[in-house]
């Protein structure tokens, strides 16, 4: 068992998330903004990169003090669980998701990652370790599901998505498009990695919906038929 | 003056034109096949950089008979001129575009690339030499205005189309985002080259209009507000 992954990002008209430089720009606006708080709020947790935590040091919590406060209403923490995929166990002891907002905190790391690291990180957050050389995403995915998390959002990097439909393990991808151009051979893109080739065959997916929000306009694809 | 661009491509859901090994999938079905078709036979030109050309060997004709039917009814010939933009003049003699089908071909080359193949090359296609180390995209527009061309085409790659909306030469962005992943940090997007920094300011779109065509959308922005 896994929890069901969504997959939720902002690209530019051109396929990118952000610039050469790995700077934030700003894809989407306002309205969608309360969206992905919204999609934020429903889950049980939110994942991200450790290269997402190195370009941009998100909090990762519900921003909207309705969106929170309905989440107690239903019983749950106020925020979801915050998980960052980090092999080697990079991350700053000082991440904005480490201190910021109530809540639990998991960092996903490898067995070859720093074991003084890794102690320093069990004071601030449960760390769950698989793999050898890199996280082993759907051993993790199976040990968040009997950790309680059953609808998991993630929200990049390019790196960690293009693992989890690597691995097969994406339900639901839902990508704003901005209306921007980005451009650059080295910007990142909604799924880096290796990537597939002609022989091992591409995923498919099917277009759920397709919304206009703002300026751009919101794909939402389920995977397979 | 310089001629009306719409560029045109496919690219799957997660912002790719091909995999990394840069080999061609099948990102669209027949029903976009038909519409981009359409949209070159009503083009007086189609160009691609020269990656394109070395990677698919593509001959840029109108494929429907009645497509070309249309274009001989109208007083134009059987197909749009067919545009190379290959600074070094790497161009095989033998490619596709030189060869297949009746109608004018253009190379464009830079005032460096190597005499002997820009001789060679002269025997096959008009050559248009601008820019010292590589093609000058404006001038070069400038210059197919001159020669009747007044509506062009750009089908990719993601080279030439980076250094088309670099030089602010974009005035329509038609992508066909097809239900599939490809991924891959190397992997072809619809703009490479360097790409736009947060300091430059991002070009901006307006989304014109967006229609399911098969098992894809398609996304059709004009440049500018």
């Amino acid at each position: 068992m896994r929890p069901h992954v969504i997959v939720n990002l902002a690209m530019s008209a051109d396929g990118k998330i952000s610039t050469r430089e790995r700077r934030q720009v700003k894809i989407s606006g306002p309205e969608d903004f309360t969206r992905v708080d919204r999609l934020k709020a429903e889950a049980d947790a939110i994942m991200v990169g450790i290269g997402t935590v190195l370009a941009d040091d998100p909090s990762l919590t519900v921003k909207s003090e309705e969106n929170r406060k309905k989440r107690i209403a239903f019983g749950k923490p106020e925020h979801p669980v915050r998980i960052v995929v980090d092999s080697r166990a990079r991350i700053p002891l000082s991440a904005a998701v480490l201190h910021k907002g109530e809540g639990q905190r998991i960092v996903a790391v490898c067995h070859s990652a720093p074991q003084e690291k890794v102690a320093a990180l069990r004071e601030m957050a449960t760390v769950i370790v698989t793999g050898d050389d890199a996280v082993d995403l759907a051993e993790l995915l199976d040990r968040l599901d009997t950790l309680g998390i059953h609808r998991l959002m993630v929200e990049g990097g390019g790196t960690l998505i293009g693992g989890l439909f690597t691995a097969g393990l994406v339900d639901e991808f839902m990508t704003f498009v901005g209306n921007c151009i980005i451009a650059g051979a080295g910007a990142p893109t909604p799924a880096d990695g290796e990537g597939f080739t002609v022989a091992d065959g591409l995923p498919r997916l099917t277009l759920v919906r397709a919304t206009r929000i703002g300026d751009g306009i919101l794909l939402h694809w389920k995977t397979g038929p």
